[in-house]
C-alpha cells in the first residue's frame, strides 16, 4: 500500500500534519486551555461518555471478551472525574516548548540558539483502555503534536465519543481540531495502511504487547519506540536484610501484577537462598490465610528444594526466564554471586527496571554500573518506573530505547530541537 | 549470517563489550590520558604512519582510483599534526559523563538520579579519510563508549598503522585495548556479518552516501543513525540585501563544495529574481577572472532567462532538485513567495540546514517556524552546520534524525541515562 489517494488514513494524516504547524505556533495559554475545557467537558457530559462506554461492555459480553480486557474498557463517573483531575494537573506543568538554550558559536559574527521544538506527527497505537485516548491526546496538546490514535475496535463507542470532546476542546481555543485524529481499529492489517506515511509521522508509538512492537518495526521505515516490555530482575544478595527483602519482592511482584514494571524473576544469591527461601514462603502462606490471592512460582533446580512448602510450585523451565509474566507468576532462580546475577540479567533482561538488594555498598555501585536498564533500583521496589512517581508528570511509554528518551517518557521526550542561527550575512571563514 | 562463532566479526564484537565495561569505569584522567598518548604517538611515529600511507596512495594509484578518493587517502606530516593537535582539544572538553540529575520522587523514602552513561557500543562504518579512524576512536574513548571502526580496504595500511597506536594508547592508562576495534572492509556483504550483533551494538553509524545509510537499515535491526546527507536551500526573500546575499550564496556554494552543509538549492523570490540572477552573474564571472574554479547553474525556466549570461548553465530537470551536489554545481529556482519556498523545502528538502535571506523580521521568524530541519539560519551561511564551528568540540556525524540528536553530534549525542533509585527496601504505596 503507498500513501497515495486510495489510502484510507491519506486525508486524516495530512490534515494533521498541516494542523501540527498551527499547533505548534499556537500559545501556551490555547494549549493549557485546551487540556482545561477538555477537563470541563469530561466532566460536564459524563452521561454521554458512559453511555457510549456501555454500548462496548455490551459488545464485549456479547463477543464474550476476556474478562481483564472487559474491565480495562469500564469508564465510571470517578475514572472520568480522575482523567479531569490528571488534565488539570498536566496543564500547571512547565511548557516542553519554552526550553531555549544559547550557545557560542566558534567564529564571531553571528547567533546560535538551541531551541525546544515538537516531534512533529506521533502515532500511537493502542487496545482496549479508553483512558489512553486522553492521556496521549492531553501529552500531544501540551507539547505542541499532532497525534493519529488508533485505539482498539472494541473501544470504538468510548473512543468517538471522547474524540469528540477531545475537538470540542480544541475548537474552544481555536486550535485546528485535525491536529487529533482518533480511529478505531478494525484489524492489524490497517496498520501497514498508517504507517506508510514516512514523510508526515515522525514517531510510532506502539502500545501493546511484542507482537505489536515487532509488527510496526517490520511494517515501517518510522522510528518505532521500544518500550513498555519489562522482564524485570530483583537479586537478593547475601548481605541483604532478608525479611524487608521479602516485603520489597512481594510489593514488585503483586501491587500491580499487569503492570510493566512488575517483577517477572527473582535471583537469590546460593549463600541464603534456603533461608530466604523460607521467609518467603512463610510471607505467602501468611498472605493467603488472608484470603490474597496467591502466587505462583515457577522455580530452578536448586531453589524448588527450598521452596517445597509453598502450594503452587512448578519446576521452571528455560522460557520462564525470558517471559514477561504480567500475571501473578514469579520465576526464581538460585545464583552463584553477583557477577552470575549479572549475567542472568544481561542476557535475559529487557532493559526496563532492575533491582538488588543488599547491604553492601560496593555490590550497589558494581550492580548500577554494569547493568544496561533504563532503571535501575538499591534496596526498592521495581514498581517505581513509572513518569508520575519520577516526578515527571504523565508518560505517554516506557522507553527500552537507549536513544531519545529512556524510562518513562514525559513531555520532553516528545520534543526535540533546531538549532537557529541569525547572522548579518555572515560567511563561514 | 546468525552472531555465531562462524561469523568473523564474533571475537572482536564480544571482547569489544567487555572491554566497554571496564572502560565505561575508568577516569577521566585515564581516558584524557589515552587521547593524550595518542596525540603523542601520532607525532612520534609519524614516519611510520606515512610509510603506510604511502602503500595505500600507491595501491590506489595502481587501482585507478578516482582522483578525489586518492585526495581523501593523503595523510602528511601536517595533517597528523592537526589530529594530535585536536586530540588534545577534545581532552581538555568537559566530561560528558560527569552529568547527574537529582529527581525529587513522588513518595518519600527513596533517591533518585539521572545518571548520564554511555551508549555501549558504536560501529562505524566508513570509507577511505584514514583521519576518520582517529577522530572516531577518540570521541568513544573520551564518551567511554566501546567502538567497532570498519574503514574502507583502499586504507588499509594507514588504518592498521593507526589501529595499532590507538592500541599502544590504550594500554598506556591501563584500559583495555579490544574497546576499539579496527577492521579493513573487503566487501560491502560484510556488512551483514556485523551487523548481526542486536544485543551487542547499540548504535550503527554509517558515514558515506545515502546507499550505505539504506544498507545497513535494511540489514539491521540495531538502530541506524541517519545523517550527513544534505540537500540545503537557501530562500533569497525580496526585501533581502541582494549583494550581501550574493556573498552568502557563494560561501555556502563553494567554500567547500564536497561538505554535507554545502548549498544545493538556490530559491529565489519571483520580485527580485532578475536583478539578484544578474548580481550573482557579475559576481561569479568576477571570480572567473581570478581563475577560481567555475559553478556549474541548473536552472528552473523561469530563472534561466534572467541567468543567460552564465557560462556554465543547463536547463534543470526535476531530480536537479532532489540531488545533494557535493560538487561546484547549483539548482535555481524562482519560488512565487515565502509560502512556495516553505512548502518546496518541506518536500524535497533533507532536514539538514536552510537559510532565508531576507530584512523582513517575520519572514525570518516564519521560517525559523516552519522549517522542519536541524539548523535553520537567517542571514547566515548553511556551512556553519558543524560541531567545531557550534560550538560543540569534535563531531561523529550530523544527524538529521529528529529523535535523540539533532545536527552535529558531538560528545553528548553518544551518551545516553540511566535512572538510578536508592531507597530502604522501600515499597510503593
Amino acid at each position: 500500500m503507498s500513501a497515495s489517494r486510495d489510502n484510507p488514513f491519506s486525508a486524516a494524516v495530512r490534515a494533521a500534519k498541516f494542523a501540527q504547524k498551527q499547533l505548534a505556533a499556537s500559545t501556551l495559554a490555547q494549549r493549557n486551555g485546551a487540556l482545561l475545557a477538555l477537563a470541563e467537558l469530561l466532566q460536564s457530559k459524563c452521561a454521554t461518555i458512559l453511555a457510549a462506554n456501555k454500548l462496548d461492555l455490551q459488545a464485549a459480553l456479547d463477543d464474550a471478551l476476556p474478562d481483564a480486557m472487559v474491565q480495562r474498557l469500564v469508564l465510571s463517573e470517578l475514572s472520568l472525574h480522575t482523567m479531569a483531575s490528571d488534565l488539570r494537573q498536566l496543564a500547571a506543568l512547565p511548557d516542553p516548548l519554552a526550553a531555549c538554550e544559547s550557545r557560542e558559536p566558534k567564529q564571531l559574527g553571528w547567533r546560535l540558539r538551541k531551541q525546544s521544538v515538537p516531534l512533529g506527527v506521533l502515532a500511537i497505537i493502542y487496545e482496549s483502555r479508553p483512558n489512553v485516548t486522553i492521556d496521549c491526546a492531553a501529552l500531544a496538546i501540551k507539547s505542541g503534536n499532532a497525534a493519529l490514535l488508533r485505539g482498539g475496535k472494541e473501544a470504538r463507542h468510548s473512543n468517538a465519543a471522547l474524540a469528540e470532546l477531545i475537538n470540542q476542546a480544541l475548537r474552544a481555543v481555536a486550535i485546528n481540531p485535525d491536529a487529533i485524529a482518533c480511529f478505531s481499529g478494525q484489524a492489524r492489517s490497517e496498520l501497514a495502511d498508517l504507517l506508510v506515511f514516512e514523510r508526515e509521522i515522525d514517531l510510532v508509538i506502539p502500545r501493546g504487547g511484542a507482537g505489536l512492537h515487532a509488527l510496526c518495526k517490520q511494517l515501517s521505515r518510522i522510528p518505532v519506540l521500544s518500550g513498555g516490555i519489562g522482564i524485570c530482575h530483583m537479586f537478593i544478595d547475601h548481605s541483604a536484610d532478608l525479611a524487608r527483602s521479602v516485603e520489597v519482592v512481594l510489593n514488585a511482584k503483586l501491587q500491580r501484577p499487569s503492570a510493566c514494571n512488575a517483577l517477572d524473576v527473582l535471583l537469590v544469591h546460593e549463600k541464603i537462598a534456603f533461608e530466604f527461601c523460607a521467609l518467603l514462603c512463610s510471607a505467602l502462606a501468611a498472605r493467603s490465610e488472608t484470603g490474597t490471592p496467591t502466587l505462583k512460582l515457577k522455580a530452578c533446580a536448586q531453589s524448588f528444594a527450598h521452596l517445597h512448602s509453598h502450594p503452587d510450585l512448578q519446576p521452571a523451565e528455560q522460557d520462564d526466564f525470558d517471559t514477561e509474566w504480567l500475571a501473578p507468576t514469579l520465576s526464581v532462580m538460585q545464583c552463584a554471586d553477583l557477577t552470575a546475577a549479572l549475567a542472568h540479567i544481561e542476557t535475559h533482561g529487557s532493559r526496563h527496571s532492575e533491582a538488588i538488594m543488599t547491604e553492601t555498598a560496593a555490590h550497589a555501585a558494581r550492580f548500577f554500573a554494569e547493568v544496561d536498564a533504563a532503571a535501575v533500583y538499591h534496596n526498592a521496589s521495581t514498581r517505581f518506573t513509572d513518569g508520575a512517581e519520577f516526578g515527571l508528570g504523565a508518560e505517554v511509554a516506557v522507553s527500552t530505547d537507549k536513544l531519545h528518551a529512556r524510562g518513562p517518557m514525559g513531555l520532553q521526550a516528545l520534543t526535540t530541537y533546531k538549532w537557529l542561527g541569525e547572522g548579518e550575512y555572515t560567511l563561514r571563514t
